[in-house]
C-alpha cells in the first residue's frame, strides 16, 4: 500500500496554480512510540496557507513550507494505529496535517471530535463548524453587529467564509444583505441560495454605480475577506460608526507589492472601526460557537455549501481554483474517491 | 472701531502657508434680532479645519470655506451686545466662529461655559478641555485602554492632542510610552516636560532602528493623530490584539494623493483595532470627560502647554506653523495683545 502526497513543487509566484504541486506515490509511513496514524478522508483549502508558501515566511513556531514535502493543511481523518498517550484507533480527530492520504500525528495541533459533534458530515468540521464557520461567527458577532435598519456587504461571499457570514447576517436581521463577488453567476447563487439581497460583481468597469445601486444607505458593516483595492470604493460609501470585520486579506497574500486603500482618513472621520481577528485567538469560544451554529443548521436557518473535489492528487488544482476565483462555498477534497 | 478679521485668500495647495490668509481691518458688524455680538479673545488652531478649504469640500450642513471670507475655526469669547434669546452680555461663549476680533453670532455652534468651568484660564476650552484634549481622553479610555505592562506609541506627540494623550497614557500606567515628532528638540520636550519615556524623530534615516531602540517590546496602543506613511512602519512592529486609536490624518489633509499602508494585511494576523473617531460624536459623554481631565488637572498629574500667537492677524502665519510641524502643544491665537 502506498501514501499518496501532494509536494510544494516550487514556491509560487503571485497566484498559486496546480503545477505549483505534484502528487507523488510514497511508501507508507511507520509510526513509532507517541504517534499516531490518521488516515484523513477530507482536506481543507484555505487561502490563508498561501501565507507559509513563499521563502522565509511564517516564524520559529510556524515556519515556511519546505520544498518537496507534503503542503500543510487542515484535515479530518480517523486515527488508524495508534502508539500515541491519548489518541486511539477510530478516533476521529481534525488538524493541521498535510496534503496526503496518511499523515502521522504526535503533536498538539489535533483536536479529538466529540460523540455529539459526529452527527453532521465529517467535513463541516473543516467548513462551516470549523475555522471558516467561526470565522463567519465571531466576525459577526463581536465585530460587526448588524443593527434590524443595516447594509452589510460581504467580500468574497461566496467564499468559505463569506457564504457563512451573508447568511447569519440575514439571521441576525440585517436590513440588506450584499455580496461582492467575481462573477454573475456566483452573484446569482448567493440570491438563489443563500439569501443573500444583491450583490456587485466587482469586476465591472462601473463599479461606483454598481456600488450606489446595491446599497443605496450606505454601508454600515463590511465583512472583508480580501484586502486589495476595493477598500478604497467601500470607504467611499461608509457610513458613520460602521464596523469592518476584517478576516482575511487573500489579495495581498499573493501580491508582492500590495497597495494600501489611499482614503484610509475616511475611518476617522466616519468614526469606522476596522479590526482584524484571528479564530484561533477565541480557541475559549470555540465550543459556544459551535453550539449556536449547529442550532442554526439543525433549525434549517443555515445551510453547509462544499465544493468537492475528488481524490488527494486533485489538491493543487482545488487550492489554484481558490486564487482563480472559481470556488463557491467551502472548497474541501474527498480523499478517496 | 474697526474688526481685524483674517480672510481665506486662496486655497491652499497642499500644506497651507501664511500667504493663503490675509488680515483686513473692516467695519464692526451690526447684530440684528436673534444675534449676538462675541468679543473673541482666543483662536483656537485645528488642523482639522484645513478640511474645509479646498474648493467642493465639505458637506451641504458644513461647505467649504469661501474665498474672500473670514476663515472658520473654533474661538472663545464673551458676548457683548445681545439681542439673542438666551445669550447675555458677558456671557463667556465657545464656539465655531471666525478668524476675527468680532463676530457675529445667531447660531447652535456656541456653548455658554458654567461657573464652574471659568476656574481655569479661558484658553484651556480650546485645548485641555476643548476638543483636543477630549480627543486625546476619549481615544485612550474607549479605544487604547493601555494595560500596565504595554507601550503606547503617539504621533504628533507633541501636537494639541498628542501632548495629552502621553500624559493620559502614562496617568493609566502604561508602562512605556513614546512620541513620535519632526524634530529631536520637541522630542526632548517630550521627556523633559511630559514624562514620555522616549521619542522617535520620523524624519531620521534609519526608522526600523528607531522603531526597535525605541519599542523593543512592540507596540501595544498606537495613538494616531497623522495618518500617511508612518503606519506601515508602525504596523511592522504591532503586536497581537494592539489598538489603535484613530483621530486625525493631518498627513493626509493636504495631500492630493495620498497612499494606504501596503501591510494592511498586519491588521488580520495580529488581530488589530483600528478604530476612527470624531469627538463630536460624544457629545453625551463630555461632562464627564472634562471633569476627569479637570481633576487630573488640579491633582497636578496633567499640563497643560501652549503655544500662543499674539494677535489675531497671526492666525495664518500659526495655522501654516501647524503644518510645518513648528507647533508644540495647543497653538492658540490671543487675539489682543
Amino acid at each position: 500500500m502506498m501514501n499518496t502526497q501532494v509536494l510544494l513543487k516550487r514556491r509560487p509566484q503571485g497566484a498559486p496554480v496546480a503545477e505549483d504541486f505534484e502528487a507523488v506515490d510514497n511508501a507508507m509511513p511507520q509510526i513509532n512510540e507517541g504517534q499516531a496514524l490518521i488516515k484523513n478522508q477530507y482536506i481543507s483549502m484555505d487561502a490563508g496557507f498561501r501565507n507559509w508558501m513563499d521563502e522565509g515566511a511564517g516564524d520559529d513556531v510556524l515556519p515556511a513550507m519546505a520544498l518537496g514535502k507534503p503542503v500543510m493543511g487542515l484535515t479530518v481523518g480517523e486515527v488508524q494505529e495508534s502508539r500515541h498517550p491519548t489518541l486511539k484507533a477510530g478516533d476521529l480527530v481534525m488538524g493541521r496535517l498535510a496534503w496526503e492520504r496518511y499523515s502521522i500525528a504526535s503533536d498538539d495541533f489535533l483536536v479529538v471530535l466529540e460523540t455529539h459533534e459526529q452527527n453532521v458530515p465529517t467535513h463541516y468540521h473543516l467548513g462551516i463548524l470549523g475555522d471558516t464557520g467561526m470565522s463567519a461567527y465571531f466576525g459577526l458577532t463581536d465585530i460587526g453587529q448588524p443593527a434590524a435598519n443595516e447594509t452589510v456587504l460581504i467580500s468574497a461571499a461566496g467564499g468559505a467564509v463569506g457564504y457563512v457570514a451573508g447568511q447569519i447576517a440575514k439571521i441576525m436581521g440585517a436590513a440588506r444583505v450584499v455580496g461582492l463577488t467575481s462573477s454573475d453567476v456566483k452573484g446569482e447563487r448567493l440570491k438563489a441560495e443563500l439569501g443573500y439581497d444583491d450583490f456587485i460583481n466587482y469586476r465591472q468597469p462601473n463599479l461606483e454605480a454598481a456600488f450606489q445601486s446595491a446599497c443605496p444607505e450606505g454601508i454600515d458593516v463590511y465583512f472583508d475577506n480580501v484586502g486589495g483595492p476595493i477598500l478604497e470604493t467601500v470607504l467611499n460609501h461608509i457610513n458613520v460608526a460602521a464596523r469592518i470585520p476584517f478576516c482575511g486579506a487573500v489579495a495581498d497574500y499573493s501580491n508582492p507589492r500590495p497597495v494600501g486603500p489611499p482614503n484610509l482618513f475616511q475611518i476617522v472621520t466616519n468614526s469606522v472601526r476596522l479590526q482584524g481577528f484571528m479564530t484561533h485567538l477565541q480557541v475559549s469560544r470555540y465550543p459556544e460557537a459551535r453550539a449556536q451554529l449547529m442550532t442554526w443548521l439543525n433549525q434549517g436557518q443555515l445551510s453547509s455549501v462544499t465544493q468537492e473535489y475528488a481524490g488527494v492528487s486533485q489538491c493543487g488544482t482545488a487550492f489554484a481554483d481558490l486564487f482563480a476565483g472559481k470556488n463557491f462555498g467551502k472548497t474541501i477534497v474527498a480523499v478517496d474517491h
